[in-house]
């Protein structure tokens, strides 16, 4: 479990408007001071300088430096206030222990942004954290925003606020991805990997430590920024949970939605080792990690370089409005692996009308496959290609089309190429092509990337990116299921939390525990907790065939010290099992305090799952939902979600795990009461949600029983621990 | 299931030795015939000859043309018979119609070797097929052997057989991987993205329609082969099963292994149906040639340049002798990719002796990371690097490294470049690269890849390549543990098979199974088939607590018709459930013939699992194994092998499943005799290699019982169909 670090930054975010603001003053300034502007060949100080100068910003530069009169023949000022004149952005780039002095003279001079260059504050240690505390707080006390420290800088491509405020050695070009990066090294190698592949950028932002401006402040204002069609994320850590799903939810899938790609690395353990040796960053559990990037509507690329075969397919192409791919090819073997990840990504091949198919017939030779994949042979020049491809993409059973050509003797490459853009432009549905090889389809790959179509050496990359396009389609029209109420007895349930708190007591079992779940709407079977062997006789009559389980706090495996007898159904067996039971525990653990016997109604028939909660700092409660027994510990087949979650989270995550057949009537069963176990899980979040003393509980089972039976909780378990609270 | 094609080669494959010197006939030919070479502007027949004119063959290369008098400004001939010389090998590349004549005619003339180049066979049809075996048959006549129909040719760069018989655009570099491909057109695209690359080949094969040459002869050929030190193979269909898998073992894992890299296509059930339209191949079942090439010790890769990045690590570099990985970068976020993936491949991150450290210490500054991985910070120069490399390369507890750099304002890109090899070589450890980005970094990738330093656009890749190596050397250092005695009452099995087939039965219920399991030694249950309610009382009396099942041919689903009860222990027990399960069972199924009822002795405790055998054409039979149930109906939890399997497979088999540990004593259960199940699996395999008539075969469930107390068959059941038999 992450106990996560204290000193991270868990302040209630800015309301939107002044967030926006805020981040403007970083990327729309008129006037700029860099400060630690240098001469030094090689120095980080005059590679901002000159990025500045050489990237077309139309407001005015002032270099800042102690000593010298001028840098690359601007005129130089000794400080940030011998400037006289107004400056809206500071670019700090002075060693790290004058950081704070110059960010304060910012300040009082009227600075609404600072950049900071500087590294060697919180990713260095104690030390360094107490410094970029306090650089913080100046920002704060002066209404300043802030990007960094410990970052590469940030770039801005729109040609009204053109800035460079970086150090990275290549400028990018003007497109409409908008990138943020944690690593600032990882910025530079991406800059360069883009050039060569034509890709260009909106903004570009190095978070470095995030002590302000982090992604969630720049997703909302990349939302809004009219040149931003996708965002690329590469992410080690986020310091928001529930507050960023709601906000980025809206972001991908509401009005206007503009996706996300994000790379978050740190996935195993040793990976995450890494990531605190770095930047003393919080190592977030995947579970977590998973469950907010799936609420958020994130599209989670695993490498870097898919990060970018996804961007570019969002940045230029509308999304596919189903999932009937066709595929054109002039070799047969890209065909069939285009078709292989096209089925393996949630894909289909779209079957032709008739009329396409006898288009097809005609234009084609007789070798040809006029059926999907289009095989249009080896030899096609740009006719036969033109042909297929207007056939197919007119065809209104196609979504979308992935191109491919390998160079043959008779391919005529370049002029292939040309007829893609304007038909795709006219179609309004997504065009992907792979020419392969590299140096005989050089020029016309450029000719492709240059009209923003997106280009991928091998098909199979093609593919994923279509169906990496058809996901978001499917997310930002996806139904929303009318919410289910939830009226719990809160008052209850808090009287036996701050009731157990008092006490001292932390772990509940299940006498406290269904009290707690039945306030909140559970189906809890009936039961009575028992003093005696004729109270115990009694309870039977009334519940009918009954479990007994040992009630003491300290024994929580209750099996293992013989606590509990099933299937009693008669007065005398309920005597006998009492007396018995108490007399082995007694036995067994003679230190433990027996409250009593709990005497609980037999569940009906029903399938065995688990519920649970795990909260965790900074992000909260983060609900499990799975099959009980070994498919949780040796197969893993559970799914999360951080809470609050809604209808249509519950329903995924009933329907996300891989044994949900069983839930479904699979192997000849009747259909579980899946709607009751949804329900279940809403109650499950309003309890983590409005119950923060609860760090840890597990349901398990629940019964889940047959269609409109409902659910029954046979056995629970709550930790209460006041500091995991936030 | 595959039912095959009637008409693939299933000939028995040459010795070994009659098989190179057949594959020898077509790459070391001393004197060489174009049959349609031409002069016309982009046809194959210009391209095929001016490519061997220009591949500095050593030898005599002769047009022939019925038209021309020369080609290319060499004397052309009307026909092979009017060379007059002898000739080694024919290019084919004459309308498909005259192929067969032009094949007998060379074989009038004594050549040894044909490549047909024409396509229009097996992959068009009947026709086509038929001319393919018309074509085969000439081939065979007259001893020669044939590369293709249909394919783009070969080419061997091995200076003293230098030839380019292929109308590729552009000739490879020469290198030391072998490459084999199923489709012609992916040849040109890998040539040229390999020529940007500074990939080279020793030997490059498309083999078409495979009529003669196939994957195994070129595989055998390529192991020999000096110049060759890793295979890459495209493949869309195979047509060899365990002899593929006996000899390709040898290759990859025996005396000088030669490890194979592949890619399979046609994996879904879409990416099949386009195999079928391409070539007309067989789509073998995903689960027979995952067999096939685990089996086989072929790594199988995901994509095409997935097969190229573990290519070029096997070609150049040493096998990593344990899975340690150490990572230098001066970046943390690439630092983080690559521990991630490291993790995920089965590799681990080396732990630096104190030496090591300490050296690392002294020579990087405070901010670095001196455990793994190693950030050398971003101002790092060539110097920290080397300091770095050198000490980690030295270090025992390092068994192969990971070189990443990213372009930033201090790096000395190429300089840093520099150092890599030299101190590579000498370490006998492999290296892997990644410079990070594209244009800044191309001459110092460019320089790796000449210098024959495996590099890879992102350490992603690198640490999969990485994984891939430990896998093989993993492979090539395995253990053979001792073979297990196999002593099967052949006769007895053989009687109850033919006695069934005499009288037209084709499925077999328990009471002939467990006659023909017990034959070949496995742990049959006691049973008898009783034909009265006396009869069933005497059983139950000798067998103990036992099962009742009706026994009849038309009864597959006996639980179905009301035909099982379980725990019958008393005699009157035995005659009430006899004369029930009869009643019951002829209300429910009236037609049936009832042969009687089958009493066998109950199980003892155990994991239940299933044993089968799917019997495919060409590979034959296919074992599986898995646990029973939903483990196998909703989590696909099985593994497969190819019969026949040794011990080694045995274990293996039953480790891999994901369900392993409850095998193994999770969750506080007893381990189970997996010794053995692993003998029932040999038994398996033993019976479905003697016994062809056996299409398919079901244990299920077998009971595997505690460590030490065996299995125990409980219900199986038989197909007999000799049909499937070859």
């Amino acid at each position: 479990m992450d106990q996560g670090n204290k000193s991270f930054n868990t302040d209630s975010i800015p309301e939107p408007e002044s967030s926006l603001a805020r981040v403007r003053a970083i990327f729309e300034p008129t006037s700029v001071a860099v400060i630690g502007a240098s001469q030094r060949r090689g120095s980080v100080g005059l590679a901002v300088f000159k990025n500045l100068l050489d990237g077309a910003f139309s407001g005015v530069i002032y270099p800042v430096n102690v000593r010298a009169h001028s840098i690359c023949g601007v005129r130089a000022y000794p400080s940030l206030t011998a400037i006289g004149d107004p400056v809206d952005l500071a670019i700090i780039i002075v060693p790290a222990a004058q950081v704070t002095q110059v960010a304060r003279e910012a300040g009082e001079n009227g600075v609404k942004g600072l950049i900071v260059i500087t590294a060697g504050f919180r990713e260095i240690g104690e030390v360094g954290l107490a410094m970029e505390d306090e650089l913080k707080a100046v920002c704060q006390e002066y209404g300043m925003s802030l990007v960094g420290p410990n970052c590469l800088g940030v770039i801005n491509t729109d040609s009204r606020f053109s800035m460079n405020a970086s150090f990275a050695r290549r400028p990018p070009l003007s497109g409409n991805i908008g990138f943020i990066s944690q690593s600032g090294a990882l910025c530079t190698a991406v800059l360069d990997y883009a050039a060569r592949k034509n890709i260009g950028f909106s903004k570009f932002i190095s978070v470095g430590n995030k002590a302000d401006i982090d992604e969630l402040a720049l997703l909302r204002y990349l939302h809004e920024d009219p040149e931003t069609k996708v965002i690329m994320m590469y992410v080690e850590d986020l310091r928001h949970g529930f507050e960023f799903i709601d906000t980025v939810r809206d972001i991908t899938g509401g009005d206007n939605p503009t996706p996300i790609v994000a790379v978050k690395s740190g996935r195993t353990a040793a990976g995450a080792a890494a990531v605190s040796s770095h930047t003393g960053s919080l190592a977030g559990s995947e579970a977590v990690y998973d469950a907010l990037f799936q609420q958020s509507g994130i599209y989670r690329a695993q490498t870097i370089s898919h990060l970018f075969d996804y961007a570019v397919a969002f940045a230029t192409q509308p999304l596919p409005k189903s999932n009937r791919v066709a595929i054109i090819t002039n070799a047969g073997g890209p065909g069939i692996i285009a078709t292989d990840i096209t089925m393996n990504v949630g894909l289909t091949l779209a079957k032709f009308s008739q009329d396409t198919t006898d288009v097809l017939r005609s234009a084609l030779p007789a070798t040809a496959n006029v059926h999907n994949p289009v095989d249009v042979i080896g030899d096609a020049g740009v006719d036969r290609y033109r042909a297929a491809y207007e056939a197919v993409l007119k065809d209104e059973n196609v979504d979308g089309v992935i191109f491919i050509l390998t160079p043959q003797s008779m391919t005529d490459i370049y002029a292939t190429a040309q007829i893609i853009p304007a038909l795709a432009q006219k179609s309004g549905k997504p065009v992907l092509t792979s020419f392969m090889g590299e140096l005989d389809v050089r020029d016309a790959i450029d000719f492709l990337e240059r009209s923003h179509m997106p280009h991928y050496h091998f098909p199979e990359m093609a593919a994923r990116a279509m169906g990496a396009m058809y996901r978001h389609f499917k997310w930002i029209s996806r139904q929303h299921l009318a919410e289910l109420e939830v009226a719990p007895d809160r008052t209850q349930a808090r009287l036996v939390i701050e009731k157990a708190l008092a006490s001292g007591k932390t772990y509940l079992g299940e006498v406290e525990g269904n009290k707690i779940l039945a306030a909140y709407g559970f189906p809890v079977l009936p039961s009575r907790l028992v003093g005696s062997a004729e109270e115990a006789a009694v309870a039977v009559r009334e519940l009918g065939c009954s479990v007994f389980k040992i009630a003491s706090p300290q024994i929580v495996h209750k099996s293992d010290v013989g606590g509990v007898r099933v299937g009693i159904d008669t007065e005398d067996g309920a005597r006998e099992a009492y007396d018995d039971i108490l007399r082995v525990v007694k036995g067994n653990a003679p230190e433990a305090v027996i409250e009593g016997v709990f005497v609980q109604q037999m569940a009906g028939k029903g399938v065995e799952v688990i519920l649970g909660i795990n909260r965790y700092k900074v992000f909260g409660p983060l609900l499990m939902f799975g099959l009980g027994g070994i498919f949780v510990e040796i197969f893993k087949d559970v799914s999360f979600r951080l809470a609050p979650i809604r209808h249509n989270a519950a329903r995924r995550m009933v329907r996300s795990i891989q044994a949900y057949p069983m839930l479904d009537g699979a192997r000849g069963g009747e259909p579980c009461d899946t709607d009751e176990l949804e329900r279940c899980l809403i109650f499950l979040s309003t309890l983590a949600t409005e119950n923060p003393e609860i760090a840890e509980l597990d349901i398990n089972p629940l019964f889940v029983h047959a269609k409109g039976k409902g659910c029954s909780v046979a056995d629970c378990r709550i930790l209460l621990d006041i500091d995991r609270m936030n």
